[in-house]
């Protein structure tokens, strides 16, 4: 079985894989014909792929997320591969392969993400910052072990918002040693809340976005995060005015650091400075080393990637 | 008595105004000597003044917001009046003098404007947007009063900040009659609610914002009223998850319309777009309104207007 | 007869249509063979249609502007509803068919809209001003009766732009009301002449823009209105110093607001400031209004609309 | 007699200047007194200077546009040139001295620029074009022989405008040798087009702009220029949607290139691109060439100049 | 033989073509065959063609850059020409074709040009800058008698760059003519050094830029030259922190005028202001002049021009 | 002896500090007197000074940085702390002072930090990019153990540049260490060469920059440094066309990520992406804990810091 990131065009392949995308299509022959364009995905990354003459049977067994059993034969379309599928069938329970197994997921564990997540919050030394951190974390649990941190910028597969979360702790860890001035606990509940209301901003399955949710749409998360504090400190009977309150609120309003970002205000506080840049920091690097990653080896350079002003990453080999 | 707006270069007048900003300075002679910078308003305008060669009892008694009776002589410096006073004593009580008649303010009595309001608010159909709507007015009652609505952007007088609402709900009525697609329940508290953290985003005192509190730097009035409708939902029991709520939040955070001007989301319900525009309109309107009013009568063009592009208005005579 | 508007998927339909756009196209396959790629139009809003191996005599027969009966079999392709055209006449005499009647224009009807704009000419009471806005409404006259305001930002359909200055003036009526220092004959003038020279910059057919002029293209709708002011002037010997000629052109040059949106000055009088602003919230309030109207009822969210940020429209239902 | 370019920091010089400002001020000693806050200029630059204790007939003989002789002490001050005037007296008629010594103008008399001007449009071929670019110059005939090109801009003296145009002559003809596609007449019209409003765009005494008329800022030179060539097409009964009328006045309205910039439409045609840039080439170096030419020869960079984005300019000595 | 110019609709062509671009593809019928799509080229332009049907022999045969025999019928599809290949084979030695007859290239010889640019080197008067520049030139001889000055922007054809260079010198030239404050020798290496590093920084053949080079992508051609210039100084013994060195490297790095067009510093001596304003005003003509001359003659607009704020020339006839 | 940062208002110090600024100025008395504008500055901070009445021989003995004993009066003026000089005199030996304690400088001694970046040059395991880094440190040895990092932006001050560097350096350890994809020896020569011409691009003195260098202004130190390594590697005979030269080159090009903030390319390498954001951490961090420390520890709110969108930061306290 061969990953789809080993893909050769001009070859034949045979294998298991996810249907990320499944779209019913006419040809514009006459008569025109139903086909279905797919993307097909597993853990290495993924391609277009065309089954044509697709019988109606077809259109209702295949549908997006499930598992097939594909052969098909690789060529080279728009200076991009693409598959043309001529055989295809659902996965059997006999094939013994799990769901999981075809996702691209963090590089750690998600118990092991909400495992350090959790353990840091506890270390959480004023109770007032602990317990709105935790309400919060609480309404997403859920969610939290699977949700990627956004639909296409970075870290969109499956639990890449915790592994997000945990790669920024690590950092902000080190910058509070490195940097007195900084207070670790603001520092760790403004990592953990930053995004915590992206779960509820987006649908999203199997790490796949598949859109903005209408409350992400109108309020967004940032705003949602914020009324989240709100909401905590009234349950747990936290004065809505202090200073606790107020700096946290800072914390997420502020973390896309300009207006045009999405933030109503500017980092105005020695942790919501660090936020910001902790979180550009930890995003771009992962962008860079997913698109080298997904990337095959002796390709020189990446795809554009948006996020990076749009260039291309060169693999410097020195 | 002469109104600040009917000063003539070179002539001396007489009269009562408003000490609204005074500040001690030292004159770089040697020995250098103390002299009060001072700015005079009253409901008509305001001038610099200076009061040269200040006693110890001077810096003591003159300070800001007191009333004074003022003998001076105008002149020009740098194109611009200005008074070089020559006698000034505190108001005494048989003078009777009020504070309010030397305080620039709307045309309308604040008890007039919150009234309208008031019974804006009970012509809201809907029981809980209506209740939501007085949380939080109720919130901010006190200064509703007298509070300006900006710092110099628009209506920066007493008053101001209920006479932009009323002017809105005036024209919010009117379109909800032109345009019968728009809810005019979402319209009337869109209106009432948009700035209604106004009064705690800044620090004023009789229509003059003197800064912006620490939440106002911090959170910006657009995310505190945000979080205002969440606890008022909370308090009243309403669903936080209701459109009800959502639709109040989002007329809130977009009324901004872009994120360069502070607004994480941008309008996208027909009641967000109409709000937007209404406010827009009114502030621009009453920004050339105020500029015409305190020009004299004999000017063509009144001073440059930050808010209109930084541009002067034209007295057109046709 | 079904309305576009209410076509559904995988059904056939029957009706009347306007064909707006037809192309004749080739398909890749071997030997190529034509199709025509037709837009339908009726006035509940359009539809994308193919008419497979489309004979000579087809591509004669069915041009654009053309009323058409037909039969076909609509689908989803890319998200969007398609139709498959299974048999397509021209429209006959006994039909009973009128071309108007597919036509989306204005709720008003032109002759309405037209006697409003008149009726408001005659009550400007400056007669050189009025004089003015008689003469380049002139230029106009037959156009404006069915002119749109755009090719596609707003009111683009029949009647638009008439329809959009009779709307702006019962806002400017309200206006002059509100607010006693605006000059309501300047607003009216304003008003009217504001996009005066629209007919000239666009080439249009039943209220859909096929392209710009080249006047429209070299010197744009704004400068060739100001050249008819004083082309007024001059054939109704008013002087061009005047302070109205100056007003007039004020007026037109500023509505747009910025030089990037095409103002060569911003607007410096209280009726430039009014009419940019009334102009603004027209048009915006109408792309809400249109694209909620032509979205299906059961659809929450509209398209994307260019001219609100690019956003679409919630329908909130509260 | 020193020129004002070759003062030395503390020592004493006399000589002929001319008043370009004066401007009566206070002290804030006690009491204040008057003194003169002074721009001297003469034909190699300018320098700030104080009269100080100025008595009444001072301020009353000492008047912009006044030559005076004068024996002052010059100083540094904020790292600038500054003169302590001793002594002042009004210029008599003994001493020989005429104004337009005084003024900074351009390096080609007047007289010679607009016969330059003259002929130029005698060497266009098409009759009415040629016709048109008569009647515009006629308009500003008297004020072309002495008006600058812009406030501060560039060739900000006596005769500016003229020499502009007489320089991007000389370049439109090396251009349309180049490159024979270029239209000779229409280039040459477009360049004595393109700013001839401006002498009604400004208010201006020998070389010196003030201020900006009121039409000038409602209408602005481009739409003023625009409107002429109508105005002049009327007059001498040329076809106003004739291809000559527009394409002059897409000459006029886009040569600032961008709307931001001013233009409301940009370059569309080869006789327009070509003006923007010989307009802007043209520009920038005599920008840069009056920057070296006032800056003492011993100095290596000049003053921050604005129109080069901000960038003072270095003399490099190879 | 016709020009590809001169192609008309529904019409069939015989003549000889280069295959500028060669892609084989799938169509979507069932099965898929391989066809080719193909861009035709020659001197007066080029088009979209297609080789339905393309046997194996035909996709190893027609390869990019070569010169074919065509026959075929030339349709119109989404409103621009496209050829259907009836016949294709490739040119023979009989046929007496020259590859660089198909060549779009610029109007004047390689030989010329590159003999021009020598001869201005040899005209620099200063030894150590014209030892710079010449070491500079002989870095790239080769590429320079071919290479084109942009991928798409403008110069885009053989021998672009170098007659970009020349047509730049004649403007340098009248220039420091006109201004006697410019330094010819500087002015001169100024324009030969701006682009000199072009060649490395795309990879061309026969005047079409395919992609940019790896060192392209991560230097720019700005930094390259003024490296370049370095490793010159060194090599010559010149030194490196002399004016010159750093005149010329100033000039190279400051030509694209802003950051964000990519100069790292912006123009601060006197030549490279002239330097900058002459790049744009050739560049721009020639973008003019090549795509009036690429537009059929009956044709009044020439397609959108990217270079040219995305607008459209038009052929002003008067 | 006082620090400067705890000054108080209204009382008289003693003490020795700085002379970081004096300029001879004029009072505008009748007849003007001299006075020294002054700012005195020592490790805690800096205050605008005056010194009255300056004779002749305190104009000629009190120069930029001289260490002085100083006896004043502390008073407000403008919301800020100033002093008035009451005795001054300089320094003399007995006093035992030495110039450097009063100089704001970095926490770690110049030694150290050097230490520690000779070190890590010696970590670098490429021998050749090893050689370039020690080449490039080699040309500013001296100047390395004092410059600051910038004007005003971010450690302007003592050892400023190196002290950046080293935490940089550390953080980049981190990264490394986080993540493996990154090589250690580049992401080191890229911390240690991004800023390395910056002691060539500024003119300092104990660690105060005085203005810009010729060649920083017409190079800038981003393209000096990547001339520098091209120098370098000529110098080692090390290839200019290999990988390392260019990727050292890319590092320090592209560090300032954008065009407008004056990078000629964007980060198109993982370290390079890596340097930028480790550089941008660390400045905004610094900026913040500098603010913090020079601001009494009494007020909440800093100054505003122009690196931080003009932001004040907010002493939170929770």
């Amino acid at each position: 079985m061969t990953l789809i990131k080993e893909f050769v065009t001009q070859e034949e392949f045979i294998g298991f894989y996810l249907l990320k995308e499944v779209e019913v299509k006419l040809t514009n022959s006459t008569p025109p014909k139903h086909y279905l364009d797919i993307v097909l995905s597993d853990s290495s990354g993924e391609i277009s792929a065309k089954l044509w003459d697709a019988s109606e049977l077809d259109r209702e067994t295949f549908v997006p997320m499930g598992l097939v059993k594909v052969r098909g034969m690789v060529q080279t379309y728009r200076e991009r591969l693409q598959m043309k599928i001529m055989q295809m069938r659902p996965v059997k329970e006999e094939d013994g392969i799990k769901l999981t197994d075809f996702v691209r997921s963090a590089p750690i564990r998600a118990v092991d993400l909400i495992h350090t997540i959790r353990s840091t919050i506890v270390s959480i030394t004023d109770s007032e910052i602990r317990s709105i951190v935790s309400y919060c974390v609480d309404k997403v649990e859920e969610k939290l072990t699977h949700y990627p941190a956004a639909k296409t910028h970075h870290h969109a597969y499956f639990g890449g918002l915790a592994y997000h979360m945990v790669r920024m702790l690590e950092l902000g860890e080190f910058l509070c040693q490195q940097r007195s001035f900084l207070n670790p606990d603001l520092l760790k509940a403004g990592i953990i809340l930053h995004d915590i209301a992206k779960p509820e901003e987006m649908v999203a399955q199997l790490g796949i976005v598949s859109e903005y949710s209408t409350p992400g749409k109108l309020l967004g998360h940032i705003s949602m995060a914020s009324n989240w504090i709100t909401e905590a400190a009234i349950r747990l009977e936290i004065d809505l005015d202090s200073p606790k309150v107020m700096g946290l609120q800072h914390l997420v309003l502020s973390h896309h650091n300009l207006g045009e970002w999405g933030s109503p205000v500017q980092p105005q506080t020695a942790e919501a400075v660090a936020l910001h840049h902790i979180d550009a920091l930890d995003a771009k690097l992962q962008m860079v080393e997913d698109a080298l990653n997904t990337t095959p080896e002796n390709e020189d350079w990446t795809p554009m990637i948006r996020g990076l002003e749009n260039k291309a990453v060169y693999r410097l080999r020195v």
